[in-house]
């Protein structure tokens, strides 16, 4: 734990940062932010043993969050919404129906199906009664689900919060609660036909999201281990020599060796021959070249894993989704439980430093789990499965940086009501109601006599398009004063023509589309 | 705890039922409904003590989700979406933001909220760390978010699971997890402005439901104190005898009366004197007979609520909500927090065995609380808040069972496309990348070959209104047959044209609105 005193020295610089960006009127967003930090630091100083604070001292107990969560502003979460929304767009364009699963589980349902990150989940207290878990992932659930209610085929996404007792990094993004967003086909099909629908899914995500660059990099387990035989690597290491695969997306190949050599016992022989597939990718020429292969032709699994490979690539083609997709031998994915085709979505960025695009982080990753459900009928019954998760935490924040700079509209307001003199507040809502009954989204000041400047200033805050004016002189003549609030330019209209004129003018773009 | 015996009895007549609606070919929502309270039935056999079904024998552990919580069907989901899209779409029409909160907050901000129902609060296990309990409503967290914020104004609505270790009838459609649906103002503004927006929304949220008949009913906290005070209630009663009144919905006076004598030791003179205003119910005219009533004009706090309440009916009246409000005086609500004015909306139905409407069931509730907010603030600044919490379970109940006739589409695809003959699924495959990115919602078989018919009967299952028929003729000719799905009528379409004819045909009406 951090000394008192380097917390109090900690918590006078963020002060002074905070007034500093006050004095510079920097924007309300950054502000917060880091008064947040303020707020966490003093609250970790008051968990440090006395607080020193006197704000705090009538307080019986820290005003926060728990650890790793977070509210979510009026404005994150019209973010989070018209992200979301485009995201679900895609996955009604395919069909999709949705369910949703309580927040906990009975805690047998989740053991056993995470390996060691099962000291992250979090179990509720015994009050008497069932034992229960809060959920870790929408899989497992998913999985419980069909064999609950012996569902052979379904086609379905499932957005909702998972948890994770992780000592996150709250600076990367990472929380304790988040949102995820899956999309999973489950039932006998033939080969690669759903498969192919997943990755046209998550292309169509990130194209709908106006990401500039990205790749959907495809393997196969059955590859995989077919790969890892034909190089020598005993079949009881396949799993561990895999999750060491799995890290060449941040580590280079000298590393992965080295773990591979002197962790998991492997012949430097075998490493080097791994090393020379995995730095392979391509398109369906390369899966022509490795059906050629000496050691690979020979391996009944890496044949059966690159002839699904290349029917995964053909059936991109026909979808229109090629030009995105890159079979590259790297690609593992950490899951235990996949047993076909998998794939991972990344974000590409100029590299500075060469003409290069180099990745910027996963946004969307799955694969096909054919024996997950089984796990859960009493008779073992399988449903083959294949899904998707799309990496919406991410996604939200990189949508955030991209719209840093824009005023992000929360409300939908159309028109505000304003009135000009006191004691016209009856009027305002008299005028109010009638523009609801016309369906318009209104709305008011509170306070019977607000200042006029001020009504205007809210119209601009919160980017609504129209005002009306109303006052005695506008009453007397049967008129109101509409002004576009971002030209500032007000004409007056009869009271009867008033909601066409509105309504023509909203369609005209001076809606101002969130 | 039910005998092994009884469980036995009941397992057995209750798989007789279900054989009997699968014979009688029932709808699946109701063979579905009945094998759920089977395998409930078999859950319990399975706790009382070694289960005796033998399809369960592999399973470690019953098949179940935690007792008082469910899954919600892609048909529940469908339902709850369309209805919440409604709801938010009134939140929306009056400029109202939203924001989440997480779903558990520090045991320490929910101690000392809920009086005695603190003891159906959900606590996380102790795993190191924060003490953690579920959130219980969205009120309590919305006071914390608020404090902890600053804020001090605020429109926000939020829509989001609570939890309560409740031992619900689950039969009458009450949860351990359920949703609700809040919406406050926070802010210091001019009386009763907010409050009539708040009735406002309840008013149109009915409508847009399209309940047939409904009451808001009002009243205020102030009138009612001022009327115990009158009637002569020891102030040290009020919330006691308040409670007592807010029976008066489900128990008749002479029940109510009985309990506040012989529990609460009022005087049977207090109690009559009582008994007489809790009968009375009107608009405006009963403020004014009320405020010339000899004991209530006496009295500054019922009087000060009878002022309140007659601006709050003239602003219903401006807002146009009149027609449905009625000031009630045997409305007390059960919470302690309210400062102001109080409301709850109920829907009517027809009593049968007369000409009047009957009571069956409120679907919104809320006031006025101002003093809430300034629990959390350290220096106890207040915030006023009114608000208005939408009975969404109950109103999710009531569109059920009104749908329960009709067929609920759970997908909004537009256009399915079936082949007619063997080893067509490429040029299937083709067509539908064809359609997506012309932007419509497609599907197809993920089988290579499969019937016709059964690609027609899925069209009819899922409500889709337009299928496309590929055969080897159409190929050649450059034309598909477009089905529609309803009417069965068939036209060739040349490939060319197609984009446009379905366009056309969508928006005709063809399209199956759900």
């Amino acid at each position: 734990m951090v000394s008192k005193q380097i917390l109090e020295e900690q918590i006078k610089a963020q002060g002074d940062l905070v007034r500093k960006l006050k004095a510079a009127k920097e924007s309300k967003e950054k502000i917060d932010e880091q008064v947040a930090k303020l707020l966490e630091l003093k609250a970790e100083l008051s968990n440090a043993g006395e607080d020193s604070n006197a704000a705090y001292s009538n307080q019986k107990f820290t005003l926060k969050t728990p650890k790793g969560t977070r509210d979510y502003s009026p404005q994150q979460m019209a973010l989070r919404n018209s992200v979301l929304e485009k995201i679900i767009s895609v996955f009604k364009k395919h069909g999709a129906e949705t369910i949703d699963t309580p927040i906990f589980e009975l805690k047998e349902v989740l053991t056993g199906k995470y390996g060691e990150d099962s000291k992250l989940i979090y179990d509720l207290k015994d009050q008497g009664g069932e034992i229960l878990s809060l959920r870790y992932d929408l899989t497992v659930p998913f999985a419980r689900y069909l064999a609950m209610n012996k569902i052979t085929n379904i086609k379905r996404y499932h957005i909702a919060k998972v948890y994770r007792r992780d000592n996150p990094s709250i600076s990367r993004g990472r929380y304790r609660e988040f949102y995820q967003c899956d999309f999973d086909i489950a039932g006998a099909y033939d080969p690669m036909i759903p498969d192919a629908e997943c990755v046209r899914i998550v292309f169509e995500i990130l194209k709908v999201l106006e990401m500039p660059s990205f790749v959907i990099k495809l393997n196969h387990r059955k590859l995989l281990d077919g790969m890892f035989e034909a190089c020598g690597v005993p079949a009881t290491s396949f799993r561990a020599i895999c999750s060491a695969v799995d890290k060449l997306d941040k580590s280079p190949w000298e590393e992965v060796r080295k773990e591979m050599v002197e962790e998991k016992g492997l012949s430097e022989a075998s490493a080097d021959l791994i090393g020379e597939y995995v730095q392979l990718n391509g398109k369906a020429d390369l899966v022509d070249k490795l059906l050629a292969d000496d050691k690979l032709s020979k391996n009944k699994s890496a044949v059966e894993g690159l002839e699904a490979m290349k029917l995964l690539l053909k059936y991109c083609d026909l979808y229109g989704s090629s030009d995105k997709v890159l079979f590259d031998l790297s690609l593992a994915r950490g899951l235990d439980y996949y047993t076909g085709v998998i794939y991972e979505a990344v974000l590409l960025a100029d590299n500075a430093s060469s003409s290069e695009e180099v990745s910027v982080g996963s946004v969307a990753g799955g694969g096909r789990y054919d024996n997950l459900a089984g796990m859960f009928d009493p008779k073992g019954r399988q449903v083959p499965c294949v899904g998707v998760s799309i990496g919406v935490e991410r996604l939200f924040a990189v949508m955030e940086a991209r719209k840093a700079a824009e005023k992000i509209r929360t409300t939908e307001t159309e028109v505000y009501v304003a009135t000009a003199q006191k004691n016209l507040h009856e009027e305002r809502m008299r005028l109010c109601a009638e523009l609801w009954a016309e369906g318009f989204k209104v709305e008011h000041s509170y306070k019977k006599n607000p200042k006029l400047l001020q009504q205007l200033q809210h119209c601009e805050e919160y980017g609504i398009p129209l005002a009306l004016i109303l006052g005695e002189s506008e009453i007397k003549n049967g008129v109101v004063k509409l002004r576009n609030v971002t030209t500032r330019e007000e004409v007056e209209v009869g009271r009867s023509k008033l909601a066409d004129e509105i309504r023509q003018r909203l369609q005209g773009g001076c809606q101002n589309g969130s």
